[in-house]
């Protein structure tokens, strides 16, 4: 079973990305599935967490080390073709953050 | 249909919370919905964003203006009660981050 991101000692990067799905569409899972797998593959990319329920609400909160990793994934060119899909086709409404980590906890032990 | 919050100017505080299931409960439901809503009536609380997949994973993102309207949150004691219930018997793995958002996006169409 996926178990939650286990935080390093910060300070480190977290990206909230919260999209709500327009709709079915079967190159969707393929590729936010793809996305995933090379987001966590990408240099600075220290873990994700990512759930969608089913009223169609997704939330993916990647987790990097500096700033400039996370600029250099949002460049990266097979995810922007992705980013473009979504804003025009996958999600009728999305948000994002990008957030300076300042502390964290874990459990079902604080070990912080 | 619930849509992703709509970020405010930065700066904003975010915390990021991500927990797995450990079993169904159901007090949990009843709980969860309820620390929702109270989460969003306290002063300082911006917004909320929540999603639990089918595996049992679920993100709740809350944003605050500000660290002392999420230490006060923290320490409502209908919230604290929730959070022993939380870490003793209705998540078999949990982490928090506090973070402190530095930019924002929204779409389809980029306000920022």
């Amino acid at each position: 079973m996926t178990q939650p991101f286990a935080p390093p000692d910060p300070p480190y990067y977290a990206v909230v990305f919260v999209s709500l799905r327009s709709g079915d569409n079967p190159a969707y899972a393929r590729t936010a599935e793809k996305m995933e797998v090379l987001a966590r593959e990408h240099p600075g990319c220290l873990g994700l967490d990512s759930a969608r329920g089913a009223d169609g609400l997704g939330i993916t909160v990647s987790y990097w080390r500096d700033e400039e990793s996370i600029r250099s994934w949002k460049s990266d060119a097979r995810h922007l073709a992705a980013q473009i899909l979504g804003a025009t086709a996958w999600y009728s409404a999305y948000s994002l953050h990008v957030a300076h980590v300042e502390r964290s906890y874990r459990g079902p032990r604080a070990i912080v």
